[in-house]
């Protein structure tokens, strides 16, 4: 496998997101609209080059999604809206699914259609030729309207095994009505990298015989599952093969075992094969975007992911920490850092101080390297750590933390006592919680309480009403996301709740997160809810 | 790729499991030799070829390990222990780790030793003869003291990508010396699939040039590691390539991005490959010895993993269910029986009828279509999608709703209210959390009380407290998982808790989870304690 030789020029390989659309059919993943829109603004900050949004009109969120983008669209990405070719014996026209493609504004429609003459027969249940015309007829209808179609080529590797000229055919077709791209897809993910390279070489040089004007032009991509755990080798032997896109998504969500993961995918295509996919700029976000994502999903990530988990470059120490250090580079294979993930040294408390400058200065928060301040801050964060804290996704409590740690910090307000009560009495009755808190604020001690449709709510309103008389401005701030994850710490100990919070100014839009981690959920989201407003007197204008 | 032709027998390739050994290196997991002992049982019934047990004298569980196996040995595999050769400059009698490997009494000794000149050169820091000294002389002793040897080569493709020769030579002397397997190592993980082939190809060449007495007899291991997602494809790259032995770990665990996992590699072997690799009643228990070795390394189990995950061959229904069922094998890769694993429908959309029979059909739950009690279930159903349940992964909560619908059914008890207290009192004091309830059991009503690490910990021992006197079953129930979601963040404070608890029984490893939903998160995660308990009432035996 090499380089395709113009010149210097590495051979592109273009990347097709479907995080948003194959990845949320994952299993207990719920995107949000407003989830959705910030993926898809991260994608496209990452460099991808297509980022499917979803299946407009099969649900109000993917509508809402594609109206937002189309208010403000990505900057660098091409929007791509997903559906299927007409259904049978009706014109284009007439298809509600394509009209919510076109309605979608997208300016990429992805067409998936049968690729596989079983598929056709018995579960489409219409002739051959019907659906050769269905997928005609869908590329050129919204050829016509102006869009670029790219044609997903369901159950192509099992449809060429059984019938090769009927599977081809309908590709062909898609690129004779003005398809640019088909891709080829293991929708069950059943096959082995050297039937994918089969099916890739028939597929070229089907389209190379189509000619120029006949659909010839049309490019080759790939589309994997992972049910052989073969989703990345297979993506990679389609690449070699020739195919140049290649479809996945981050963190390989997505239905049954998922998709092609491309955190993995991406690096071994530029780290490995020396070909052109993500700008080396891009390749350094990785771990960050795998992160983010894996949050928004509510997700753990897996600490072993390759390229992007948390210990994949982690060194067990021992007695030979410096040793392991010194041949860091005999031990993993290649530098973490091209991928945004770095070396951990497990056991050993290196580096400590120097992961908290970078923290620090990530944050635009001066912090010398050797003040007392930042000892203790060091300690302060590895005391927390060790509590199950991340900050990973909670900047916000990770500068307060800082903040709090100077000597000069005179903090808004001080939380006394809390107390969240929920009940049901009398049999059937409703719910109720309450919760009351006392709080300093300067000299004077305020004791308020407040019912709320559960105890975090209740807390919340019980601070805010001790907090407006004086901080005005706190009335501008709602509680948008409340995010609760149970950490299995190691057998014998407690497990331990991590809330994460998101706030916003809803004069501005502007949003913050804050994490707490307690044993007890209701110390964890009271830590969370304290920190968001403390923040917010710090930032929120009066 | 085809089998190997002799007559109608498939090509054999041997199973060698390192889950006790490399395995182990992964990232918190801590095998008791208890924990040990029983998960060599379990592969010795599955059928692996070749156990390795760990490091003798590296720690005294290990050294526990094989005493036990001495005394009572595997029934059909063979066990190995593992070590590295001699130390530089010393008589391979004088080597403390090879006297280790004796005193083990494990008739395989699996020897690492360097095949990479630079590895020599700067981390063993000896001459490049001494390195092949100490191969040679460590195998050579060890066949001499009887046992059979197991030659890993660490860093075989790096070492072969820089210095072909030398890698070659190491494995060579290995092989003349007397060592029955060469395996070839990816120890940093780094490798492609068609550098693997090259490597295997060459390591083949070179054994076939020893001449049969001269070395040429030593077969050809694979071991790779996950770090760039290819451990399975350059796994059966390898055996493509003429390997015939695969080392892996049950579910992938290993140290950074784990080894090969035997629970993929397998199945792909012997049902993509046609191969034999072990018996298909072996393959008919895998699903359960991949669930077994997670419960041991207390890790849940990934239900996305291929072949043997919960989900790997779940299928969405909607609106058409009868549909999918009836092409079933068109949305799956292979008969999910032939891994010990089966199909499930998720009941994510219950609005069709069909839905719901098919699924209580599924509990084994009689419902006919046109009695008026379906109606009503289909109705209750509808109303709490409506509040935000959704049943995908809430088995027993859905059966719970089925039962409950029946006029014959009469619940074991019946709760009648409850509080649910947290509080912080002076300053910074701890957090306290309290819980009462009262419940109905026959005609008694009881009334108790509990303090927890958290409202709904207090809540689950104080009805644990209620019931336990009168069913006693219940303190085998583990609460095993609770995860958190809230619905719709737009809504603010409006949003719907939905709380998701997984318990279990303690004597038999069975697990069931459950559903709740409230906009206040006590009352949903009460729904979902109440229902784990209901449940257990009809499932756990007393």
């Amino acid at each position: 496998m090499s380089a395709d030789g113009k010149g210097d020029r590495l051979r592109r390989v273009v990347v097709y997101d479907t995080t948003l659309r194959d990845g949320a059919q994952g299993p207990g993943i719920a995107f949000s609209a407003s989830d959705k829109l910030k993926i898809a603004r991260r994608l496209d900050a990452l460099g991808v080059d297509f980022v499917e949004g979803g299946w407009p009109g099969s649900n109000p969120k993917d509508t809402e999604l594609f109206a937002a983008l189309r208010d403000a669209p990505l900057e660098r990405a091409r929007l791509a809206a997903f559906g299927a070719t007409r259904r049978a014996h009706i014109a284009a026209v007439e298809d509600e699914n394509l009209r919510d493609l076109l309605a979608s504004g997208a300016p990429v429609c992805t067409l998936v259609g049968k690729a596989s003459a079983w598929q056709v027969r018995e579960v489409l249940r219409c002739s051959r030729d019907e659906n050769l015309a269905m997928i005609s007829d869908s590329v050129a209808y919204l050829r016509e309207q102006g869009r670029e179609v790219i044609f997903d080529a369901e159950h192509f590797f099992d449809g060429f095994d059984a019938d090769g000229d009927y599977t081809l055919a309908g590709c062909a077709a898609a690129a004779a009505a003005g398809a640019s791209w088909i891709v080829a897809c293991d929708t069950n993910g059943g096959r082995m990298p050297h039937e994918v390279v089969r099916g890739i070489d028939a597929l070229l040089e089907r389209l190379a015989g189509l000619g120029p004007e006949g659909g010839g032009a049309a490019r080759v991509g790939i589309h994997c599952h992972n049910d052989c755990d073969l989703a990345v080798a297979n993506t990679l032997a389609a690449v070699e093969a020739g195919a140049d896109m290649v479809q996945g998504t981050i963190n390989g969500i997505g239905e049954r075992c998922g998709n092609a993961n491309l955190c993995s995918v991406v690096p071994n295509l530029r780290i490995k094969l020396s070909l052109d996919a993500l700008s080396e700029e891009g390749l350094r976000h990785l771990t960050e975007t795998s992160q983010f994502v894996a949050e928004i999903a509510n997700r753990t990530p897996s600490p072993q992911q390759p390229f992007v988990g948390e210990g994949a470059f982690a060194h067990k120490g021992g007695q030979h920490v410096a040793a392991v250090m010194r041949h860091r580079d005999a031990y993993q294979h290649i530098d973490p850092a091209l991928v945004g993930n770095h070396a951990r040294v497990l056991v050993s408390d290196l580096g400590g101080r120097g992961n908290v400058l970078y923290k620090a200065h990530e944050f635009g928060i001066d912090v010398e390297r050797d003040d007392p301040v930042t000892r203790r801050l060091v300690r302060t964060l590895k005391d927390m750590e060790h509590r199950g804290y991340s900050f990973e996704g909670a900047d916000a409590s990770f500068e307060m933390v800082i903040r709090r740690t100077r000597p000069d910090y005179a903090p808004p307000f001080t939380l006394l006592d809390f107390i969240a009560l929920t009940e049901r009495r009398h049999g059937n009755g409703a719910v109720i919680s309450e919760g009351t808190i006392k709080v300093r604020i300067g000299d004077e001690v305020h004791h308020t309480a407040a019912e709320g449709n559960g105890p975090v709510n209740a807390l919340d309103l019980a601070l805010r009403k001790a907090l407006v008389p004086r901080f005005p401005q706190i009335a501008h701030v709602r509680l948008h996301d409340y995010k609760v994850r149970i950490l299995d710490e190691a057998a014998g100990t407690h497990a331990v709740t991590r809330v994460l919070i998101e706030s916003g100014d809803i004069r501005d839009g502007r949003r913050w997160s804050t994490v707490g981690c307690s044993p007890n959920i209701i110390e964890a989201s009271w830590a969370a809810l304290a920190d968001s407003m403390e923040y917010a007197l710090l930032k929120v204008p009066a």
